[in-house]
């Protein structure tokens, strides 16, 4: 193990470091919103594609802040790391990262929040059970999309999709007004919730471009080149001189 | 640690086993109610002191099965553990589990559940906030308590309360049918919740008895004691001879 740690020492020193300067923020794991003091409403992230791509992204030379909700995963080595419980907090902690260069919104944030959350367990008092009313949660990805001095030039969202993934991606991509979205589908029967693997498609600009199933740092490795090529593009071929 | 566990299994070979021969079915960690594939209700159960109390019971020679919410635990040696995710599945695997001697509910048990879950992912489609309509979820402690010739010969409950924890504890332990009550404080600023300690009260038929801050070990080992005297009461003073 300790042989692995430093053979992986010299990989990176001698590893190519294009996002080397670049500020990266970077969302992962679930969000948890409170009821009472007992119950909560959560998601089933594990927060494993978002940990893998705050790795991916350290790993090519940019300065990481992750904010997290609650998960099993170890701190990503290098990264700095800022845990947090609810969409509100993990707002606050992501306008406190900025400025950034690039923000990817890999956390499964809640839509909902409970309206009125209560500082005493509620009881089961005979009378039925209670409705949970539910207010809006801050919508974190189309906030640090708005357009303004402060916007990371690349924010990347995700999209969580049961059916019809690219096109509801594709939909979410113009609705949130990010640069990229990462779709995947987490229909019952898939194992993205929690497994290993994923099946992504990158949507940009210029359509979207359908990824082969492979493991989450795999999926977290292409798209941290991908977002490198973005900020260092190919040279074009250099002039060739005309022989007259 | 090899040394440890070799001191541990001889120390267990001389302990007494006052509960050999008896079942035990032990109840552990939150329940968690899916509303739709991604979102779930959950509660801030650990699951430490409902684990604890299996090992501790089992350490004093009963038999037991573990039926345990997901939790970040290792299963206690010796027990059989019967992992579910929602209250109904903890009935059916607490029904399976019978005939028992003993029932300890220390689980978390969702009070509620979401009316018609969603097979689908709920859409944030503009419409504004969902209200989750929630619908009463099966009473194990109840259930189990049910006077029958299959109840179990001592039904413990647990009570988790913020505020007037004896009197809630007291009125639960009636209308609930059981034995006894292990009731404890969960008030925001207490750290039972995911704590190592607890403070609890024991609520028995002939009233409260407080007992101080303790490790959620020595919580379960003091219970499991008492379970053990329920069993094997003291013998009364053999009557003296009267000497003529």
């Amino acid at each position: 193990e300790i042989v692995q740690a430093i053979t992986t020492h010299f990989e990176e020193l001698d590893a190519p470091k294009p996002l080397a300067g670049k500020r990266a923020l970077v969302t992962s794991g679930p969000t948890v919103e409170p009821i009472d003091p007992v119950r909560y409403i959560a998601n089933r992230s594990s927060g494993k594609q978002g940990h893998a791509i705050a790795e991916a992204l350290r790993r090519l030379g940019a300065e990481v802040t992750l904010v997290t909700g609650p998960t099993r995963l170890p701190d990503p080595p290098g990264c700095t790391v800022r845990p947090i419980e609810t969409a509100r907090e993990m707002l606050a902690a992501c306008e406190s990262a900025l400025p950034a260069d690039i923000a990817v919104c890999a956390a499964a944030v809640a839509d909902w929040r409970v309206a009125g959350e209560s500082d005493r367990k509620l009881k089961k008092d005979g009378g039925g059970p209670p409705s949970l009313a539910l207010t809006e949660n801050p919508d974190i990805l189309a906030t640090l999309s708005q357009t303004g001095p402060g916007r990371p030039a690349l924010v990347v969202g995700f999209a969580a999709e049961t059916g019809n993934v690219v096109d509801y991606a594709t939909a979410k991509r113009a609705r949130k007004g990010c640069d990229w979205i990462v779709a995947n589908d987490v229909s019952p029967g898939t194992t993205t919730f929690g497994g290993a693997d994923n099946t992504v498609h990158l949507i940009r600009a210029d359509g979207a471009e359908d990824w082969p199933t492979m493991g989450k740092d795999a999926v977290a490795a292409r798209l941290a080149e991908a977002i490198a090529r973005h900020f260092n593009p190919p040279s074009p071929p250099a002039p060739q001189e005309t022989i007259p």
